[in-house]
């Protein structure tokens, strides 16, 4: 096909046709959308909060009994101030859409926030409690500074207990573009709707999927790829998605789940069930229950005979 | 073992030693090679490409009625200059592999350019479409804004159309830099080479693999873990693999396919049939077809008799 | 319920909680912590190290065959000099753990970073022969230079060779940070303690998870989700897990193991065997065999039977 060089009106007309594929919506673009939540700041936010949560473990600033005050105090200033502004820029956007001229972002942001701020200890402690759970369940973990430095795990639960908290005060927005921040450097997927309780450890987590209504109890550990997901679309009249309703698994005490374990629907797995790596579950497993799958009839034949090629998956 | 200490003698030796590592290949290193796409340009020219496809998103810069038109020209300029010295790079690089000493690098890549910035209307009406798809696809979606600012789906499909249309004009290394950068962020790896409908969606999507030469069709929506691989690599009479044999996957229209499911080969899904999760397809299904795999047996037993403990899978 | 605004006197009692849980735990905060490896640096060394192995890759800086030398020079004094440094760090702070006051940290830190550097040549040979691997393997692949460029398989198993040698000479804390980097960029999770062997590839990659006491052979290739787990964790006499004890499998020289496959336990698998995709295996399985699973029942019904409807993983 004969191609001709740009020429100013080409490159005119290219600048039409783009501008015209703006006119026609307002859910792709943010032209004029004075309200939008910064995603380099929450992010920002975020790494001083984990500061915060994990006082020193950079290694770049000396945190010393002596300084610790101030350090705690300049960044809940710093947050308070940086977080309740996002959380107003959100807010300000959630009012657009839904037409509520009578609230006050800024007031309802700053009380957001601070309601947040009081939360921080409640949520360093759990932390403390997911470090201790990563150590005792996993051998190759050799001191608990090792999992705070570079377990996966310790990044997607840590962002997942600050959205959750953001999440249940209703905060558009920002929530979701932390969990799905911690999901891009972890491979973790924790919707920050889920409940999860004390004493949690994902090993390795690469895969976890685990959905906005799950809610998981204490003393629970799982393992890479297991998904707690939803098994179907309720619609309301309009045909629309029914947003919100219950449709996740729920996981007592002491449950533990192996690797690619898929948990569907809201059903309960009972306090201190084990359900085996790759099972499927789709209806509640009673207390104390073991799950397996049926060991699958695995063929050996030597490569002379050929007879059932290993399956092959390559791309 | 007694070590003693390095001496410069001793730098002077390992020196020697790496340089000799470097003398007996040309394949992985880039000595003397004057002409290579540098990966952060490259991913720079995504990052402004971004910010055409979805002007306003990043929140940082104020994107209104009045500047939008400039910066729509602004960003088409600096890619139409940047995109070409990189493209230009590239092709310089194959042709120093291929041995073409007739061809104009530098206007290949003008023109190389001018197409690709001549489609990008085109990638938006797409993405508009697919970020629909996400929000009539996910119960867990708010708003089309919230998915456009955080699902991983919409860089990896943002990415892989852009990537896709390079692919086409047989551009080499860029193609592959950007996918799998969009790879390493959202745990998605599509070859640039695999060609995608409108309307799709895929949720969660760690773990997701579709290859070189899979198809898609429109409304197709996957989930986490889903492979559209190959079975096989036919090898020429030189017993050198045969590159760019079709033998990934078609989905026809409307295909939904779910967690986990594995499909393999130069095969159809029929329009509209459904793919269960952790199925293994290596046959053809039909139109409409709905495949499941047999439910696993489980056992159930309590911990006391513990007959059949739980597959673990830990490390 | 009524918020009332934060006063200074909430604040002073806000960072009075906070300071409170650092006191009563040092495993997840490091105030007074003097030596602790600073992970920006870490990785920083890493770059450095992927130039030296890669040289050029980057593009930024042109290298040529009058420079080489002298870059190599520059590349090995900095290394050796910032390594020494971190691992001077990690030890002391091992050293605190285990309370050895006659060890030299620093001594002990120039000697294992000179030790490492010397493996370097070595570490550059394995990696050449990775690439080879991984073009040989890969008929999506178009050259070998695309594959240094941007395959996720050469940043984790070039990560790992580093990794294992530092791990090998028990240095704490820096191989994991290694390694979960690694795992953070590609979806690829090997321990450092695993011993990896020539000509290796996995391709895709994500969700692949290699233990701490795998051993792998040469020629071997394994794709996505693949798991080398462990099955169970003894304990001493104290109810301690005992860790380092070998518990994930050995494959043997030219294996190939298919997507998904998990593989637990010290078991054998032996040379050349084929593990197909999704398989299940606990037990040694001898060279040369061939494993399938029983190809699952699917079962193919049109919609307006829509006895068995297909699995539907949603979240």
């Amino acid at each position: 096909m004969p191609h001709k060089s740009f020429s100013s009106s080409d490159l005119e007309k290219l600048t039409e046709e783009i501008l015209k594929s703006y006119r026609d919506d307002s859910g792709t673009n943010f032209i004029d959308v004075k309200n939008l939540p910064v995603r380099d700041k929450v992010l920002s936010i975020l790494d001083s909060l984990k500061e915060l949560l994990f006082p020193g473990y950079t290694g770049k600033r000396p945190i010393t009994s002596d300084n610790i005050r101030s350090v705690v105090q300049e960044i809940l200033v710093t947050v308070r101030r940086e977080l309740a502004e996002q959380i107003e820029l959100a807010l300000r956007f959630k009012c657009k859409l839904k037409n509520c001229p009578n609230c006050d972002c800024k007031v309802m942001a700053r009380e957001s926030t601070e309601k947040f701020l009081s939360r921080v200890p409640h949520i360093r402690q759990m932390l403390k409690d997911d470090v201790q759970a990563a150590f005792d369940g996993d051998p190759a973990a050799q001191s608990t500074e090792e999992i705070v430095l570079s377990y996966p795990h310790i990044t997607a639960i840590a962002v997942h207990r600050v959205a959750h908290e953001l999440y249940v005060m209703d905060i558009p927005l920002i929530p979701r573009m932390m969990s799905e921040y911690a999901h891009s450097i972890t491979g973790i997927d924790i919707n920050p709707g889920a409940k999860i309780g004390k004493r949690f450890f994902i090993d390795h987590g690469t895969g976890v999927v685990i959905g906005e209504t799950a809610v998981i109890g204490n003393n629970v550990k799982m393992y890479q790829g297991v998904t707690l997901g939803a098994v179907s679309f309720p619609k309301d009249e309009k045909g629309q998605l029914i947003r919100s309703k219950k449709r996740h698994p729920t996981l007592e005490d002491d449950v533990t789940v192996y690797a690619e374990a898929t948990i569907l629907g809201n059903i309960t797995i009972g306090k201190g069930a084990v359900i085996g790596g790759n099972v499927w579950i789709r209806e509640s497993v009673p207390a104390g229950a073991v799950t397996a799958i049926a060991e699958p009839e695995s063929m050996y034949v030597t490569r002379s005979r050929k007879k059932n090629p290993g399956k092959k998956t390559e791309s």
